[in-house]
């Protein structure tokens, strides 16, 4: 197999398959290569139609698939009719050879008009424009397509960009569900309507009111899925491989719960530059989950991709800190950072002294964790930011403590997807079975794991046995706990058959 | 930097440090080098110790490292002292140039010595013996020191021979809390007593009653640490660079839960054995998580190792189930093989009307599920057997349902260290508060995650947000589940709000 951006005496080769690194090739090149029998993948169909945004626009509306309204533009006075359909600001953009914000410019009013289009090149160049789409966030999903038609689709992402280059990657992009399988739906129906195997790049608009548009698709690897060479079984450089030679493709899931990609890009020309990127990577290297990919490429340019680094780590909360802290956005240590992976809240102080023992155990099996008083009588705001932020903030699991009517655990469960465990209090009346009712009978839909009254003890024991479900090294722990226990015990046992039931009375004095 | 196995003119290369893939080179010219200023890592004095392991033994033995005992022999009376004071069967290994199982021969009585020393080369060649060690299993850590001395260790991992050859190492090692602390504590110590930066893989010995002896050390990445490039933060190679130009170490610990990693060692020569290798790989290339490492060695010859196979996974239970499925033993699909990840218990048929509705749960967030009947009272034995293997066959949260007595959720509970949750199932008296009280009034030390009387629904939902804790995609569903029941309550408040509670009461006839 062979990767070739350029074709020259490519007949005289031997070819198994061709592949393309970027699509700004010699489309009708590659259409004869294709009619001599040269295998390309994609189809040389497929490039055409990529290269020429224009192109791109019509073929994919024609196959309905959602996306901002556009038009061509030849003259100053189409450009004009299409500030007055779409609106100012107006996105002009060049059909060909764009990209990394190059071939971009905005119209801010009709006066703008000439200059934005000057920066292009002018009307011969080939333009177009696109209504601006008011988009909350950018998304993009990598479609892999085989050779057998087989797809598969790695988990959408979210791109940060800069000036229009790309900026940040988070995997998984922080959307609902419902937006995740909308955007994974249009890109599967984007590439479905092209020709050919391979790695697809299906970069999305999300807008104000949950729509999901096509910007473009890559017909290859692309810079949201370069993360995926440490996040994800199989990456996506493998995955273009795996589909141009027709080898079964391979798992697209993330091994790791979440990713971050930093793209290095220029800041200043020449050895500045440089000087910039060097400390960004002598800072990288000291963050733990943190990769670094330095392109040495040979000129420093402003706002040039000269490397990436990829953050990978158990939580959004905490690769997001670790970003923070590489970025020296925050004071914070990246190798010291720790963030709570657990919280325990109580209505009152009055319950420190029942909720306490969670915290002991949860300290005995080094699981982080923070303790706040938070009531739902009487602090409900802040009980409703707590519980609805925890889980963004990388808390992993709530422990609530509430004696009484005993409201807490059940409001805090309403409030996450997280699992809550609710420590029944015992108050001053009732012996504790108002606070455990109050507790456990929640209704369908929204679950509290309940423990016993003022067996704080035991919800830090539980804590320890959900955060043990993927990692395997607090479940053995928890295993040891248990040994232990057994081993006490039988020495309790041992003495008492060796001295008898008076002596070990006695000795209890 | 330079990696250079063998030192030709070396003082005529700028070197700014010098390190070695193997320990079988000229210790000697090492020395020599490090006299002239060459900057070796780790050092020579290190080498020189590991590449004869009868002086390895020596020094570990002087740091007080536990190790099996041994001797040198020098003649065949020497060799029968050994066979008295260590019995048979007693390892005969060379000192030197042996690694994957050459050099070493094994006597099973007086009278087969000479014939086992001469198929090691005679007592010239520098001999001694071991005492048997009788281990259960052997294990390996990575312990990489850096410049500055800073050290960090890989998990513990249990490597598998065949014929003295590894050939599966499995990460992390199915052993105890306890053994996991020990092994690295041994690998630590043998580590600290030699000078240099770099990876040192410390080969270990786990005995029957529970002790670790040392069996040897390389310094340098190894087979047992093969499984870092795909299932750690960072690899042993990187590891291994970043020690000796003095780098910050980076994150040893595992990004996904789990991996195992197979040597593809040769089986025929020739053509046959390249064959069967080719085989596997287009096994291995179906498998989820499998990674193809193929190092194109010219010759195949039998035990050679030709190539590796890592398999990354979600749990212990998952990449054991895909090796068996890439060796073709068991008829399992790999692709399609589900190993459920819930077990759903009751005591009685009874109880599958209320317990029906934790499934029902689990089949909507797809997560894979198996229902058994497992009674505490009626079949004891099983109960012990199916709780104390759960977490071993990949099953991660157990959801229990009982009436009355209710003994089944905090048994089941005392028997893993997984989440158990507890569904209280309504018996024909006391409206089901006898079932609540038995099943959520845990001792300390083993708590149970319990659910309101018959909710099996929010037991099905609480699985679903234990899971999640690692599982973004979970989370994000939880998320959406709670907003589409949200959704629905706002719906029905609109439709009495527009109606008057007259119709909306009649509309519900």
């Amino acid at each position: 197999m062979m990767i070739v951006p350029q074709f020259k005496n490519l007949q005289k080769v031997r070819c198994g398959v061709l592949t393309v690194e970027i699509e700004h090739v010699d489309a009708a090149t590659l259409e004869k290569l294709e009619q001599q029998g040269v295998d390309c993948q994609p189809k040389a169909s497929t490039i055409r139609i990529i290269q020429d945004k224009y192109l791109q626009k019509v073929h994919f509306s024609r196959h309905s698939i959602p996306l901002p309204k556009f038009m061509q533009i030849d003259d100053l006075n189409s450009a004009k009719q299409a500030g007055v359909l779409f609106n100012y600001p107006l996105m002009i953009k060049s059909k060909r050879l764009a990209y990394d914000g190059r071939g971009n410019a905005v119209a801010n009013s009709e006066e703008e008009l000439s200059s934005a289009v000057d920066a292009l090149g002018g009307y011969d160049r080939g333009l177009y424009v696109e209504k601006w789409a008011p988009f909350v966030k950018e998304l993009s999903v990598i479609v892999v397509r085989g050779r057998d038609n087989s797809v598969v689709c790695y988990p959408v992402v979210e791109t940060i960009h800069r000036e229009n280059i790309c900026h940040i990657v988070k995997s998984p992009a922080d959307v609902s569900w419902k937006i995740m399988k909308l955007a994974t739906d249009v890109a599967f129906r984007a590439v479905s309507s092209l020709e050919g195997a391979g790695v697809f790049a299906v970069e999305l608009f999300l807008t104000a009111d949950g729509q999901i548009l096509l910007n473009e698709v890559a017909p290859r690897p692309h810079n949201s899925g370069h993360h995926t060479i440490e996040s994800c079984y199989t990456s996506q450089y493998e995955q273009h491989l795996r589909a141009v030679v027709g080898l079964p493709l391979g798992d697209p899931s993330m091994k790791a719960p979440a990713a971050i990609m930093y793209n290095i890009l220029g800041e200043d020309e020449g050895e500045p530059g440089f000087l910039l990127a060097h400390q960004l990577i002598g800072r990288a290297l000291g963050i733990p989950g943190a990769s670094v990919h330095w392109y040495d490429k040979p000129e420093m340019r402003k706002q040039r991709k000269m490397g990436h680094i990829t953050i990978v780590g158990p939580s959004v909360g905490v690769v997001k800190a670790r970003l923070r802290s590489m970025l020296r956005e925050e004071t914070v240590d990246g190798e010291t950072a720790v963030l709570p992976r657990v919280g325990i809240i109580m209505g009152s102080d009055s319950d420190l002294p029942v909720m306490k023992d969670a915290a002991k155990i949860l300290r005995e099996f080094d699981v982080p964790t923070e303790v706040r008083i938070v009531s739902a009588h009487r602090t409900p705001e802040y009980m409703v930011s707590y519980a609805s932020s925890a889980w963004k903030r990388g808390i992993q699991v709530i422990i609530a403590g509430a004696g009484g009517a005993a409201h807490l655990p059940g409001m805090v469960a309403a409030l996450t997807p997280l699992p809550v465990i609710g420590v029944p209090v015992r108050a001053s009346t009732l012996d504790g079975l108002d606070s455990l009712l109050s507790i456990v009978q929640m209704p369908r839909g929204v679950p509290v794991a309940t423990v016993a009254i003022n067996n704080a003890t035991n919800a830090g024991l539980l804590a320890v046995r959900i955060l043990g479900v993927r990692d395997l090294n607090l479940q053995t722990r928890m295993a040891q706990y248990l040994e232990d226990r057994r081993d006490e015990v039988l020495a309790k046992g041992e003495k008492l058959e060796e001295g008898g039931w008076e002596d070990y009375l006695n000795s209890q004095r």
